[in-house]
């Protein structure tokens, strides 16, 4: 009788804890930034779409490059060129549409923090002084430089290059698959991320030459189209809501994320790095 | 005339760092450690097959149990029934296969240090007192507890269960196909890693169910047998060698991947987490 009225207030505070979906689900219009229909591409492929949500404040020459792109219609005929596992996809524009280039851009590799809502995690960043989110995105900062930048998390995308630093033009994007190559970071302009979609990429065949390129074309997914969800008619424009990372919302998501309380779990971590956060993301219809 | 010998000393000194596949390439034969045969399985299906690793220093009675699962041939009509995006790919056994069970085993999630030979990283983890490698394993230790136990880095292994920390049996398991989910560590039995033919399983189709469970037994990869290497024919063995953690060539090639001095990279990151150092690991043929 006694174990079993132990039982019930155990299974009561269980209960009580809400989960990160919990959380999420609940969360009031005020935890939320609609993303800008011009910082979103919606790119189709035999496999079906999925959504690019661009970076302006991380790497606006790139957003901007990558928005000429998509309206000269470059990405219409292009390709996924290389899958390579536990690492990157990467897209392509068709090459002969890609406009002749006027100028080199800037690399946009890092930006000051300044004007910025940062919000840290408690727990360390491996890679920075610390981990954390800036306006829906995982970031992480350089206290004495006074910079921020995105991490290459899961589904983070940022313009391929060669190795000069400003060789990127936004014609060749990659998308991360993997664990999050975080070498990568302030080495690369990364210029957004894909919000709904990613698994139309991540589970295409592995390319068998080197880094993971396709060996024919016969082998790569085309592109079909790609536009800025911008130029959509307004019926058929999706809307993207990305979780208010300086919110109390977020916070108590993150706490949630990093306390698991789910009665699957016989230790909750007590810390979470920013690519297992996952920013909560609403998209209609 | 300056600036050309200028860049010819740059090439130099670029030249003169090994990149970490340099330095995989030139390990010398003291710093591999052989895998025992009968620490691994050859698992088939129609994309080929895929080589698992087990861990007995960690998950001892899960690693017997899968042993004597694989004996029974309890794998063989298995299949491959959940791929979940930047989570997880699960196999089980072959219900009507499955010896009953006489009895549970014990909770494996972490075991004590003593006995083993810790390599910490010097950069900071977000989800222990420190990160590091114990023969060849990326693992995590609790100070004060004196415990170690595997990190759930990509391709790492682990016992699938219910709720109940000790009802996990061997027949379902799943291997990691996403950014490390870190607060699974020290809740799972980290039975073992794949060490070849991953992408076979990272590049299926994601299930549509909750959880990435498959819907129809149609969509399933079938598992068509499972083998330990040491019951092939010894002509049919592969050698799997994974480098020495605890030798001075794993320390140059951490020291390598942290510090990346390609000329690609313009920024090293200076550290690097224990997911993203990849062991390296030789197989032959």
């Amino acid at each position: 009788m006694k174990k079993l009225a132990l039982l019930a207030a155990t299974a009561l505070i269980v209960a009580a804890a809400p989960t990160p979906g919990d959380i999420e689900a609940a969360a009031p219009a005020s935890a939320w930034i609609t993303v800008a229909p011009d910082a979103l591409v919606q790119v189709t492929t035999p496999r079906g779409k999925f959504l690019l949500q661009l970076a302006p404040d991380f790497a606006p020459a790139h957003v901007t490059a990558i928005r000429d792109l998509v309206r000269a219609g470059a990405f219409n005929g292009g390709a996924v060129v290389r899958v390579q596992d536990n690492y990157v996809v990467q897209f392509a524009a068709a090459e002969a549409k890609i406009p002749p280039r006027t100028s080199q851009l800037a690399p946009e590799f890092e930006r000051p923090l300044a004007g910025l809502a940062f919000t840290p995690l408690s727990s360390p960043d491996a890679y920075a002084d610390a981990g954390g989110f800036v306006n829906g995105w995982p970031a992480a900062t350089d206290r004495q430089a006074k910079t921020v930048w995105l991490q290459h998390c899961y589904g983070m995308v940022g313009v391929g290059r060669g190795n000069a630093p400003d060789n990127g033009d936004g014609s060749e994007l990659y998308a991360v698959i993997g664990h999050a190559p975080r070498h990568l970071d302030r080495n690369m302009a990364v210029a957004g991320r894909i919000v709904s979609g990613i698994e139309q990429l991540s589970s295409l065949p592995r390319g068998t030459e080197a880094l993971g390129f396709y060996k024919t074309p016969a082998e790569q997914l085309a592109v079909t189209a790609a536009v800025l969800v911008s130029d959509l008619p307004a019926g058929q424009r999706p809307t993207v809501m990305v979780m208010d990372t300086a919110s109390t919302t977020f916070a108590a998501y993150v706490r949630a994320r990093a306390n698991r309380s789910d009665a699957f779990f016989v230790r909750p971590a007590g810390a979470v790095d920013a690519c297992n956060v996952r920013v909560p993301v609403r998209i209609t219809p």
